[in-house]
């Protein structure tokens, strides 16, 4: 197999808005044989996350940036298919920057072996890795939530947006979900618990913060920025706290966007706005995937796949994530488990 | 004295931008006689601070808003003169909010005894006090600043600014100042000690930041928002945290001013931006305060104040914040120790 064909995505053009099938190119190569200290890895499931916009960038992010005609980033599940590192054998099930192809070759460090878990691979992207990650200690940590608490989640129906709103209510909060779209909506009121909601599609965002938050917001997961963010900072609550998990309304933007004009309220309530990136919080996945796991085999956490079949659709799936057209987690199925 | 003739600066109309002196009404009323637990004060001082401009909006801030017709809000440090309460005798020197005017009527438990200190009285307005206290606390808890950090100061030669850097270097900071003409400057690096100064109005601020912070800043003490605060963001270090104190860019518009552009740096870089109010730290105020005066009477911590002769001329004293005509604080002497 050293010498198999391999088939990638490449970065071709930086989108200068949406990112489209046009800033990519497929190309086929062929793989390089290993040398020690490194695996090669079949992918298996590829998520596809708002992130992958700004990797798209001609700039340093948290991440380097990504140069014009390297395969694209993209975070990976696979099967190890012929190891050169003592640290994983053939048929181990990893997790890593995998990119956009059939398979990679990695050095073995920089991928993680899966602990077993009582539910399918998938859940690895849909419930548990860096999207229950980013939404566990978002809310806990970075925010430290407290039973009681009104909190606020922008983007709700998106993967990290959902697993938020479901914590929120296992944490003893009151919760508020922004999503756009009556059967989005009706999602997080009747199956994620959601005390209420506001269709941006059809009531204005503040005036809805207004009605649904009358007492002020004590925490806002933000995953929106821009209006969205305005108007949560319009209604906060003293001391209130604001997890800046993402800018969704803002990657797209070829100019600079501005920022909130509601800023003096942050000052007038004593209020914390804090970004935060799930890289950091790697070392504690095992806590939050104890806590994931059991309520969802209670009962009181689902999640919903949003997967499309073939490594070719990848660029329509990364499309979907910025016209809303998706509910929950977006996952690309690149090969057979 | 208790039919006493008092003279005083109401508020006649709200500023839509600048405060000017058309927006104060100069009234002679006669005080009322005292009612238990009530003391007359004589004011001494009057401290004119940006927030000031706050507090005449229609709106409430931190504190209830001022209605129309009422004695402008003010604090300053006056002299016990007529006592109806235990805790205050006449000659007692107290701090609180007297407001624009001669002489006060307020309930003793509203006022504070100030503590005897090796310092004239302005001292208490000039190094300790409420300026004193943000420079002191957002410093050193909300912004967690720490020996050998970048520090940026924003109104640098205004009252908080320059204590701001000077406490920034006697906690062993580097620290660099933003203010505006040569001879702020020249007095913030050779009396105040800033390791580098940026002078807005002969450099772009966010290209005085990228040459003064090669490596990105750690701590911003942040006074005037807007660009200011953009470009700031534009240069966070990892792990960064903005203490937001004031937004004196933005305090005179009519209309809302769009926010910082670089939101998204906040999330790249982890930075946290809190904002706070000094009124949270009261009971704290002899820890600062202790430290304020050993630094001062060792020679390591300077202070400037810019009086004004008369409660007449308050009005005028606070145009000057806006102006940026002063260096260091604005006091007006309405009456003699």
């Amino acid at each position: 197999m050293s010498t198999a064909i391999n088939s990638a995505w490449h970065l071709a053009s930086r989108p200068t808005d949406l990112p489209s099938a046009a800033n990519f190119a497929w190309r086929e190569t062929t793989l390089p044989a290993l040398a020690d200290g490194q695996v090669r890895v079949r992918t298996i499931w590829l998520s596809i996350d708002p992130t992958n916009r700004i990797w798209m960038n001609d700039a340093d992010s948290y991440l380097p940036k990504l140069e014009l005609g390297e395969v694209m980033r993209g975070i990976g599940i696979g099967r190890v298919e012929e190891s050169r590192d003592a640290s994983l054998q053939a048929g181990d099930i990893v997790q890593g920057m995998l990119g956009w192809q059939h398979y990679s070759v990695s050095p073995a460090k920089a991928l993680s072996k899966l602990p077993p878990i009582p539910l399918p691979l998938s859940a690895h992207f849909g419930l548990l890795g860096h999207i229950g990650l980013t939404a566990y200690f978002g809310l806990t940590d970075v925010a430290q939530a407290r039973a009681g608490e009104t909190l606020v989640v922008s983007a709700a129906a998106g993967a990290v947006g959902s697993l938020a709103v479901q914590i929120g209510k296992n944490l003893g909060m009151r919760v508020v979900a922004i999503a756009g779209g009556a059967e989005k909506c009706r999602w997080l009121s009747d199956e994620l618990g959601a005390d209420a909601v506001i269709d941006y599609k059809v009531e204005d965002v503040a005036a809805g913060l207004a009605r649904t938050c009358p007492d002020g917001i004590d925490v806002d997961f933000e995953n929106v920025g821009g209006r969205t963010l305005d108007a949560v900072l319009g209604n906060l609550k003293l001391g209130a706290r604001i997890a800046l998990c993402g800018l969704i309304s803002q990657y797209n933007a070829s100019a600079p966007e501005p920022g909130p004009a509601n800023l003096a309220q942050l000052l007038m309530q004593r209020g914390r706005m804090q970004g935060f990136i799930v890289l950091d919080y790697l070392d504690r996945a095992p806590e939050a995937a104890e806590k994931l796991i059991a309520w969802h085999l209670a009962g009181r956490m689902h999640y919903r796949l949003d997967v499309s079949d073939g490594l070719e659709s990848a660029p329509a799936a990364l499309s979907k994530l910025f016209s809303g057209a998706n509910t929950g987690k977006v996952l690309v199925r690149v090969s057979a488990e």
